[in-house]
């Protein structure tokens, strides 16, 4: 990578629970010029805390960028005392498709990941990008923790949510949002730069069987390591879809960042239902109708939802990136 | 009308707060030789129940109908205590454009809505369809009442929901459901044959300015009195939707009963979230993902949602129908 690339690179921090397309987001991210990965914040999600935070440290060890700080998350959701609901079934019992890899030889910093994002993003004002693909427990506590943190945040890209189709946990609930709710819905409203891909768009960035052997034949090292563990992500989405391919949920959110320009937005106010049987849904108010009645809609921020990606784009660029190394 | 066509109409019950567009779909029910109007059941939504009650005996005396048993229906939520929402800023303070019309001559039955609806049921079972054009809550008192109701009734047609898309009382829900979140969901689930068609779908059956024009200059008794309380309808349409027509809500969900082949449907189960800022929102689970873990649309009886409409051939029914008289 040219320094001169570098220099201009987007500042981006990935706020991550490792999970095997977050290992191929993190991937990505370390093989894009586009992008300058300035660390990794860890949290719950397709695994514990503690397990995210090794699973990341180890994909760091195994990319040689253990120059990457590493910040632990919050264990558990910003309301206190909900039970979490973590994917292994998934991911695997390891996060990373059950391969038993040695533990990773580095540690955490001593700061708590939202303090990393609070003091980056008050470093960089308006240049950091938080990529936020888990519960968003992290970046409230951010905002909690720094109320002038919303603005010095650049952007934060965030994989969540479900428009306008059905969740992925529940008929209501797409797995993040899901995660931790209330969090959810202090992110939407914080006033941020916030692009939200929820599984509406996802879902269209699948990664075939005859892609998978694509990867399997290259030299790459990423693309070598990530079919050791794809096949437990392969076998879930097998018997929860009935499909022979899988969901790049990760990588799209992240070619997000290196490429907005595959994408398309529409803008408005988004709230999270945060009890009930439809806890974690959320709802994008579209302006199509001037409501008569004030409702939990009124008065708040908008934010950017992405509504269609250029999927072959997205897949090509994921493939490219993996292969080259 | 012919005998024969009498003899082989379907018996239906229509359920509704008038309201201008259930003047319109009680109209074009009596216009129509493909059913026959058994009963009238009315209940609070555009107006409060008493009001509702009047106006469904004022049309009937329009119509010169008066042969047609009006019961009463609840003054209430099914939970009791919850503040009733109603929509005299969509319909006038007395739910047909503000014409201050003669109070009517006939009274109701003495049955409740819920126990005609019943009885009707119970004497023609499998036979009967309630065309439901507000809040729920009669149909809920009466699978309360009898729960042999949800077996006996042949279908229920209902106007509710908003589903995939914004809501018409807020970003999340629809106003007959948001009227009685608990008596919706007791419907849905109540194990009746049930075709719901929300807004998504009502939406795309728009009266023009121009249709209007046509019904004016027809010599339709029934065109002839809409377009006297037409007014009010289309000012709030303009008002809240920038649009120069009218959403033609009841009468779509009428013409459903004479003519099903004009919608497509999908089935699949429907709950509906009961507090909270979404309250009143309505899930179609459309079974694309099989969960893993147990939710609640597990277990539960289908139902048939409306997806797609031949607007044009409902608006040209509706059109013929209230100008034949």
């Amino acid at each position: 990578m040219a320094d001169g690339a570098e220099r201009e690179a987007k500042k981006i921090i990935i706020d991550t629970d490792p999970g095997i397309d977050d290992a191929m987001a993190i991937f990505v991210a370390l093989q894009s010029p586009e992008v300058q990965v300035i660390g990794i914040t860890t949290i719950y999600g397709n695994v514990y805390t503690t397990l995210a935070t090794r699973n990341a440290l180890h994909l760091l060890e195994v990319a040689g960028r253990t120059d990457i700080p590493v910040a632990e998350g919050s264990h558990v959701t910003i309301t206190k005392g909900t039970k979490l609901r973590i994917a292994d079934f998934v991911h695997g019992v390891d996060g990373l498709g059950n391969q038993n890899f040695p533990p990773p030889k580095g540690k955490p910093i001593e700061q708590s990941a939202a303090a990393f994002l609070v003091e980056q993003a008050s470093l960089y004002p308006g240049k950091v990008t938080v990529v936020a693909l888990g519960p968003l427990t992290n970046i409230a506590l951010a905002t909690q923790l720094d109320p002038a943190f919303a603005k010095n945040i650049g952007q934060i890209i965030l994989l969540g949510g479900a428009f306008a189709v059905n969740g992925n946990v529940n008929p209501a609930a797409e797995a993040n949002i899901f995660g931790d709710p209330d969090a959810a819905d202090m992110v939407f409203t914080c006033g941020a730069d916030i692009l939200a891909m929820g599984i509406n768009v996802t879902h269209q960035v699948v990664l075939t069987d005859a892609d998978r052997e694509t990867l399997a034949m290259s030299n790459g090292k990423f693309a070598q390591y990530l079919c050791k563990i794809l096949d437990v992500y392969f076998s879930y989405h097998h018997d929860a879809y009935s499909t022979k391919g899988v969901y790049l949920h990760d990588p799209a959110v992240l070619v997000a960042a290196v490429n907005p320009s595959l994408f398309t937005y529409m803008e408005g106010v988004v709230r999270v239902q945060t009890n009930g049987i439809t806890r974690g849904l959320t709802i994008l108010y579209n302006k199509q109708k001037r409501f008569g009645e004030v409702t939990e809609w009124c008065d708040k921020p908008t934010v950017k939802v992405a509504v269609t990606v250029d999927a072959p784009t997205v897949l090509k660029l994921v493939m490219e990136r993996l292969i080259e190394s």
